[in-house]
């Protein structure tokens, strides 16, 4: 099967298990987007059981949490679409009010022709924040 | 606060509990469109209690559970974005091969005029597969 999540990471690993990845999505306007990606590969979020549906969806709260402590942002965009590498992944994607396509999806024409330049995150932090959020979940604490 | 989905339901409710409802998207391209709103005003998965966006994914997942056996999509679609209505809700969307944006998310530019028709699925067998799927969730049944 030539699917790209199977056959590589999809990405510089910030976080990873047995179950699945996050990865920092390469992009110009979005610094801090990343994607939650599924290790195995499955097509839909009710292909898997239950239980590893909570599990992927704690990763990608996990990533949410993170991001929102060192960026910030005006709202997170989370979408899982897969129509074109139908592998199970969630787009994590800070937003702000000045970035290059809000308030539209980051897939619609751009409003601007690029979002201002943020301060770069170090990678030892986002990971820090996420394994960070995810004890903090798994301690069952509220958002 | 102005907030369309504080001040009305959003669209035809197929299903509402007092926690969230779902709802169907008017949409010309997108006849299974649905979307799952929370009925109190958050703004962020992540401003929610873990249980809490728990039962929101629940309902987001038996929704997509039912649009898969009603429509046999190619893919499914799921997002929460909000940068337009900051109050928290899912779009739910069954994606053909040929409709109107495929393989780009719905947001994109169209690379077709439309899509083609589609059978119209009542509400009522809707309704009745969404709480379907939500019985066979609580019973703890894969997926």
């Amino acid at each position: 099967m030539d699917c790209e999540f199977c056959d590589g990471d999809g990405g510089p690993v910030l976080w990873r298990d047995g179950f699945c990845r996050i990865v920092r999505a390469p992009s110009q306007d979005y610094a801090g987007f990343c994607r939650v990606i599924l290790n195995r590969h499955a097509r839909e979020m009710t292909d898997l059981a239950p239980a590893e549906r909570a599990r992927l969806m704690d990763a990608v709260f996990a990533c949410e949490s993170a991001l929102r402590e060192l960026f910030d942002p005006d709202k997170i965009n989370l979408a899982s679409l897969g129509n074109l590498v139908p592998h199970l992944h969630w787009h994590v994607i800070p937003r702000f009010a000045d970035d290059r396509h809000f308030p539209q999806p980051i897939w619609a024409k751009a409003g601007r022709p690029s979002s201002p330049s943020r301060p770069r995150v170090e990678t030892r932090r986002l990971h820090d924040a996420i394994v960070q959020a995810l004890a903090e979940e798994q301690g069952g604490t509220a958002g």
